[in-house]
């Protein structure tokens, strides 16, 4: 249950009726109380304190459809998607940033095709301890002077807690990555802003979970917040990860917050990330995130599954195609 | 390796070689001879004996692009999926045949739209004993009806080996279900004849598996197999199944079968279907076979994934737009 | 719903009476209807007729304990599992009957350590047609001439509906693998012998569906149905599947049936054949399968998984002590 | 590759030749450089620097029986596990610590049975942000005390990177949960310390990636590692988790370290935990974590999984006659 307070009620006051309800308090105006208890709407001290109350099912409360019946509008600084937009985003650029060589050259392909926002990533959550982890604050550095030099957007993403604070400060959008989803210190920091957080879903994680991740930030109070699929994993081998496309529709029938889709993680190799991506695009989702680097071959990480810059030349014109079969248009 | 062998090579001759080689032998013309020895392609005694030797990977043979480097072309009737005709196909009908009253309402939705090929099921491979299993063999008699009536092709379900050949007289395509698709004694049978079939993955099956069972068909004689995706088992339990898009692009690169998808099946949720269908049609795929159903709601199987026809009215026109996003059309 | 008619019902009327309640009709001694439509058991014409009415969760019924609260027993000969007996069979052979001499030692090594039921495949669900496919009628009669000069019991397995009746008159236990165990024409052929079935569990398949083949052979009339864990298809595969003791600890709370396990599919490699069946019996299940070969190198069909009769001696005398941790002794 | 380097070389060589190898340098006794670069051990530089070069598969290094082949002996203050010792520990206490009451309680349990660890959850890594997140440092404080009071060992969990520390002062054993296994932050600072880590396994984590986790630690520098699985996500969902005792087999066959299994988690239902619990101690393992509650029905969190404290009595003694079928003890 989701209430909202009536305008008289003090902050000391919503504290006190947070632990009589067992709810989460959000302070923002108005004062919001989220509880999973077992409330009665009719509830006379309810009725009392309460502007507007919202029965939601268990398991989904901010970003359900019960307590906002249409998908949020989330601002990137002068892009919008979602609220009534039919935008949809594109973002690229490489797995990790290696260089400023490397990722000057991805910017400048941004630039060429009109994509707006840089995708790379500086903390790398790498399985092994062997193998290359990341360019760190350095890395940031260098999106931060990609953003100034060519005004574009950056998202990069945060491994764990301890560069949090980093990655907010440098970031224009904030990834929260599949296997740091779960991440408490990771989500209640990002609750504590208003930057965009794109949160990936991770591969082994329910929808359920999914959404709930989603419900720590925005029970922390902030309420920008885009859900990733990146693919899921099963019993199918011969492709990285399992795309969960019902999972899409089941995200876009029951919650209010946009949707962006990964295919690039999901199945793993280049060969088939453009038929994905339009697939994706025609489901009328909010963006895509597709990897790619100037040369694939001598990539540091995911060197598989990175397109090259023809290969993402030739693709990016049908994607606002793929767009437009589902009354989207590609900002 | 598959062995085309030379032209006065006799049968007899062929079959001791097919015993020396421990290889299936294909009767037809040329002879082919396919084994998983491992067999030297500079052996003195196959060179005498072959005109064409084609090494292919363990796992995928008859099927495979390094036999035939282009996609194989099917016919039905006078329509013709694959080969370099790039039309994709739409294929609809309710879950089960259940009156003719019922059915011929499905026919005269094809009628009216334009759809050519009606499908419905009469032997349910159900999951539970006490619940509706199909109409049988007079199930095939109204859609054989259907046929000559609607001018329309037929393809229905066959679930075990007791009723194949009921199901190979009254198919114009003769559909192997999800849970019936390692049957040997039905994969046996769909061998000796000509009709085309649609193999169906199972929802336990990786790709390997699944391809292997369109080479029992295929080394069996008959080359006009059709791949069919249908959703995947996973943790995920918000959707009935997970559509493996990945998996589909995977047998686009990597086999030589045509490809037709089921996202009804995949999400058992009506409400997704369109999204999921434009996103298949996206991929640049031989067809969709989509569910719909006069009355979904009182539907004696998966009443839950029909769409009504007014769903599939507005759906219909869309699938065009997102096949020809991957340059495709509609037939 | 399960519905024991009173004595005075006869078949006609009991064929009636299925009709009107959507039921199936058993026809034993007491005439017994199942049906999941949802009677009520205050229903005046169900008093009428009934003389027990067992109201059934919607997804078990015969095999449930709300129908027979303890476990089912079933007798192998002279053996018997289940019932109040906690005994444990131990089940070994190879995976396939491949010449007289291999399946003799088998059979020798069952009499050298009092093992009572040989077990091997002649008709094998390869997955490649391109393989060893079994050796057929041949095989089942070598099996019958080992049962003859041993005096053990014979467990194989049927793949598809086409020899089901050579199955069922050889085998002493008629094995259903988990490929086809979705197979009507097996589930209600079986329903018609009383011999006992081995039902193995697919490998994609729910505890619920698995139930249901169940409830396929039950409510066709053969009480003696044992299941078989054999493993599941999950994100795993550094072993081949994964044992699913989980399932086997609701299958024991929720069943009536008997429930065996077989470790060595599940694995798919023999080192840790031994530590997983001691696990199985720890379990107080009342039997494992265990395949051994005199030569696994040379086996032609799961070579990697298969025991030799060494590591098999070594392994059989701490079963006994493992069954004894739960209870359970082994015959 | 795994490089025991000289004694004559020095720290500021060491690190030199770990950036020539891209290898992680350990700074222990001897300096041990690990690397997933492919060098030749018959390499000449090599060979001069080096006094032991350990050739490892590429995805288990230190954990590795290649490097290491026999189990690691790791003390837990005066007990022992691993090694030569065949012993097998017992873990209990409830999912979170609620009071000093209910804590006290558990502390009592293992004193009157001899169990000598307890266990419970002070930072709880709940799904929802709306549910009880643990009592903190507030519980922290609390084991301390049973740890003072009754001379008990503390295992407790880190949830995410902001309480590493806490934790790390606080508990005997560290406990990673299966949640935030892949969390470099805490996985890092694991490595620094040297009281033991029990590392749990995600329940989407792969063998390969779970091992990879150890690696971590133990090129952090902490050789103290313990592995949990505690089960897996896969379709079934009749039960919370699948226990994975194959996955077991595989790592008791390729790694170095000690496992134990925690039951309770796996199968979420305190009704399968026995059986499932002798049949871990079955296979031979060095322990198992087993969930209890004074009051299971009141629990503020996994309600449904913790036995009570009569079950537990009942389960305990067996618990040794089923170590004691694979050769172990329990202690």
């Amino acid at each position: 249950m989701i209430i909202h307070l009536k305008n008289n009620i003090s902050i000391t006051e919503a504290q006190s009726l947070a632990a009589k309800y067992q709810a989460v308090l959000i302070e923002g105006n108005p004062l919001v109380l989220v509880t999973t208890s077992k409330l009665k709407q009719a509830d006379e001290g309810l009725q009392l304190v309460a502007s507007d109350i919202f029965v939601t099912d268990t398991d989904i409360q901010l970003a359900g459809k019960q307590y906002i019946a249409t998908k949020r509008e989330i601002k990137l600084k002068d892009l919008s998607i979602g609220g009534s937009s039919a935008n949809s985003i594109v973002i690229t650029g490489p797995c990790s940033v290696e260089s400023e060589e490397q990722i000057e050259s991805a910017a400048q392909l941004c630039v060429e095709l009109g994509v707006r926002i840089l995708r790379a990533g500086c903390y790398k959550p790498r399985t092994s301890p062997y193998t290359f982890q990341g360019m760190g604050l350095e890395g940031l550095k260098l999106l931060d002077k990609m953003r100034s030099k060519y005004g574009l957007q950056i998202i990069t993403e945060v491994r764990d807690s301890t560069h949090i604070n980093e990655v907010i400060e440098y970031a224009d959008v904030i990834q929260i990555g599949a296997k740091s989803m779960y991440d408490h210190g990771i989500l209640r920091q990002c609750g504590k802003t208003t930057k965009p957080v794109l949160l990936k879903r991770g591969f082994g994680t329910t929808l359920q979970e999914f959404v709930q991740s989603a419900e720590f930030i925005l029970s922390g109070g902030n309420p920008n917040v885009i859900l990733c699929e990146r693919g899921i994993r099963t019993f199918e081998t011969k492709t990285r990860f399992t795309l969960d496309l019902c999972g899409v529709a089941w995200l876009k029938q029951n919650t209010n917050l946009p949707v962006i889709l990964d295919p690039s993680h999901a199945i793993g190799y280049s060969y088939g990330v453009p038929d994905l991506a339009r697939a994706c695009m025609a489901m009328g989702i909010d963006g895509v995130l597709i990897e790619s680097h100037p040369n694939p071959k001598v990539a540091k990480s995911d060197a598989e599954q990175q397109l090259n810059f023809d290969e993402f030349r030739a693709l990016y014109p049908t994607l606002k195609s793929a767009a437009a079969c589902a009354g989207h248009q590609v900002v």
